[in-house]
């Protein structure tokens, strides 16, 4: 029996209804004839055919009578990605063996990577051919600044040309990004309502949340549709000049969504990933011109000078390779932005500075303006000097506002965003100056509480650094979806209660 | 809802019958009150609690029949663990944070292990706290010799100290080990029994296969019954001086059991890892005296003199830290011993030198006794330079293979190897001198065929370096469970015949 004769085995495909998330996973009876012929075991990886798709599984070897005997199961992922019909039957074959995984071995070992070496592995990535400890292995082995700027191009490289690449047909085509560490920082919304209501094309394509308790995408998801087309953003971009989608649904850099969710899981970001990650969504997305905005601070993602000068010099020596010029500046990443965290809570701050309501938070607002007027200068059409006073006129006009609900109605219209019902508020155990606000504890205890899984839930800040407060002020309220995850974050919090520390006042 | 409230939630544990090998499994429906409540997703890790067994499982969402509503589905890795009667009810928590991954994400960035880092990272493995993801992440940072002295001795102490250390109540407690890399280095039934023989005390617990087509464990496998009680073991070595079991099932270092599933995943061997798998086994089995067998060849584990010399280094100073006395040798480690490579041919080829048999391979007895040469100067019982004289006439004699029986019988009785049905040779396709065997080559093509997967897989050489050959010649065979293996072997060796290289004779 030859290779070919295994593939001439034919199975019904069964929908097993299991999601496992995680990579697809394929079930077999223990007895059932393939199984034994082939010599297969529980975790074999083996190669799945319908039709003309062919996609690579984890097996699990059934004992039970869940599945019949001449029955192949499929987990949700394995079967949408088969996208089966009735009727069509199932071929199995032994996975080919995965050369590119010596390539992370030798990058264990402290070679550096080729260009050929990171394409195999990029597209053995993309074509599903890593299982999950796969995945593991390779971001551990280029993490922690392990990988020099040749690799990060050449990885950034594979990336785009692993996906889709959008041409707007336009000369200057904007994007903005930030690299995030710093919770409720959602300026995005706002600056690219600000930027197409001055006349740049920003057809912004944004991640969800990868560590962090939400991403624009996220946010913007509890006000909108963000999962669309391609075909449906480039009617939004040609109508309005801009929208803010997520990436992942029109395919740029498909590399990137697979290796974000191990990262997640990890709770790992390395650099070289993180400059690949962010380049080549920008580059297949079609941009020229990219601002990115840099928070520096002690509990930020980036800690110090020093490594957003070396991150800055990255970026734009990639972004170079890669033909988009790229600009940074680094803002102060000392404490969360605006009062929500968590993807609904920074929506609704992100509405209150569109509205113009004398209620938004002042910090999140002058940190959008200070963006968009970067982008407004980059893009030549503010003069140097003038770009934040222009961003200022838009917004306080009402047209960046009017420019926001433009894009939501363009891309299937506006909802107001929804916060979680379980709420638990907590006061200030004594009377001081608000010194210290941990982001990395922010973010822990909005995740703990369900962002961003749960859209609504999170927490929302009463206090900024400097503020004075009484004993018994409001500092912060959380919100969950249920009962048991709001008593999770509280227990967390018993634990780590200096996540904002007050200090006396200094007579 | 506090977190006790979600506890006090019972559901009915259902086994699945599922294999899904890896990390356990739970499986809960997505309208499930539970799962509605607390937010669980997929992939979430989540604790399941019976009776007083609590195991920390990965949750699968079933949007099926095949599990009702107050049901919580358990693969079988699952059940095992959590030993249901019938009747006991199930609960559920939120997994505790994973605190000792931050040690992880922090060896990533360069920083050094503390010994409580250490510690921590080998208390929750050994508790099941890690997912497959977490412990390839784990092994990566920790690959490429990133370990230091300090961090290797501190790793092995926290995974001798992770499980049961036998206490033999004899002085000298002998154990032997070779690195391995090199097929069908089968030394150990022979050099056991030997040494055994000639009246030291020898429990050896040897391991499975981790990235090779054999372990001895294997291998003894195919003769006797190797998975014992830490008592059975005691009582063999009682009688006979000696065991051969695997380690495994006597909880020695149950971290190294769990860490080797993954490196086999990952195809990596790190030399801190090594070092701390080999010495927890040693020091956790008793052992007071160690030889360690490090076979050095271009195609080796060990490729190098000075890599080698640097391996004997760290073994030595790990061994002492834990109280016991090492010593290494080197030995010539470019090309396979014997004529097997896979379970139960390896099995054969053991048996052939400890009967004497003429046709036994030659460089596998030589090498034997070379290491009980040494063994028995180590352990005082043979005067220097004695040793390998001693060794040959206890073979010679027969009262070695006379041992050798004895211990089987001890362990449960002797059976014969079985070699698997479907084979296939392999000739000369010229006229020469045999100059390369590529051993990671002839290990791949073992692996292929099935080895150690099926225990009689694999293949047997007929040729050694140096052996002038004719065109037609035999060269080797294969030996696999089902036609489809052995195509898939075929089609490996097919695409890579320099496993092993004939050159014409100069004139």
């Amino acid at each position: 029996m030859s290779p070919d004769d295994i593939a001439r085995t034919r199975l019904r495909p069964r929908r097993m209804g299991i999601d496992s998330h995680s990579e697809p996973v394929a079930f077999l009876r223990a007895d059932c004839h393939v199984c034994r012929s082939e010599g297969f075991e529980a975790q074999s990886r083996i190669s799945v055919t319908v039709g003309d798709k062919t996609i690579i599984t984890t097996l699990n070897i059934v004992y039970s009578d869940i599945l019949g005997k001449g029955d192949i199961g499929l987990s949700e992922a394995a079967w949408k990605r088969l996208d089966i019909s009735n009727g069509e039957v199932a071929t199995l074959s032994h996975t080919p063996s995965l050369d590119s995984m010596s390539h992370v071995r030798s990058k264990l070992y402290g070679h550096r990577l080729s260009r050929e070496g990171m394409e195999a592995i990029v597209t053995d990535v993309v074509a599903g051919r890593y299982g999950d400890i796969q995945l593991a292995a390779l971001l551990t082995a280029c993490a922690g600044n392990r990988l020099d700027l040749s690799e990060i191009t050449w990885l950034t490289t594979a990336m785009v040309n692993a996906g889709h690449r959008i041409d707007w047909g336009r000369e200057k085509v904007m994007d903005k990004h930030c690299l995030g560490g710093l919770p409720g920082n959602r300026t995005t919304p706002i600056v690219v309502s600000i930027a197409a209501a001055c006349g740049l094309t920003i057809p912004k394509t944004s991640s969800r949340a990868i560590t962090s308790p939400a991403g624009t995408a996220d946010a913007m998801e509890t006000m909108t549709r963000v999962a669309m087309s391609l075909e449906d953003m480039k009617r939004v971009v040609e109508k309005e000049n801009a929208c803010l989608v997520w990436g992942g649904s029109v395919s740029l850099s498909p590399a990137d969504d697979i290796l974000i969710r191990i990262e997640r899981a990890l709770d790992i970001d390395s650099e070289g990933q993180m400059v690949a990650s962010v380049l080549s969504k920008k580059a297949a997305a079609g941009s020229t011109h990219v601002l990115i905005d840099i928070p520096v601070g002690p509990t930020a993602k980036v800690r110090g000078r020093q490594a957003a000068d070396h991150l800055s010099h990255l970026l734009k020596s990639v972004g170079e390779a890669l033909g988009m010029q790229v600009r940074t500046i680094q803002t102060d990443g000392t404490q969360p932005i605006g009062y929500g965290v968590g993807p609904a809570l920074e929506a609704a701050d992100v509405l209150a500075v569109l509205r113009n309501d004398p209620r938004a938070p002042t910090d999140l607002r002058e940190r959008a303006l200070l963006v968009a007027g970067e982008l407004l200068e980059l893009g030549g059409i503010a003069a140097h000097g003038k770009g934040n006073r222009m961003a200022r006129e838009t917004l306080h006009s009402g047209r960046a506002g009017e420019k926001f609900m433009a894009i939501c109605e363009a891309q299937g219209g506006f909802r107001e965003p929804q916060i979680s019902p379980c709420t638990r508020g907590f006061t200030a155990r004594r009377t001081g100056i608000v010194t210290h606000i941990n982001n990395r504890l922010v973010s822990r205890l909005a995740k703990l509480a369900g962002a961003p899984g749960a859209s609504g839930a999170g927490l929302r800040l009463a206090v900024h650094l400097g503020d004075r407060v009484e004993h018994g002020d409001p500092m912060f309220e959380l919100f969950a979806e249920s009962p048991g995850e709001l008593a999770y974050a509280m227990e967390f919090h018993e634990a780590h209660p200096d996540m904002i520390v007050i200090e006396e006042e200094s007579v």
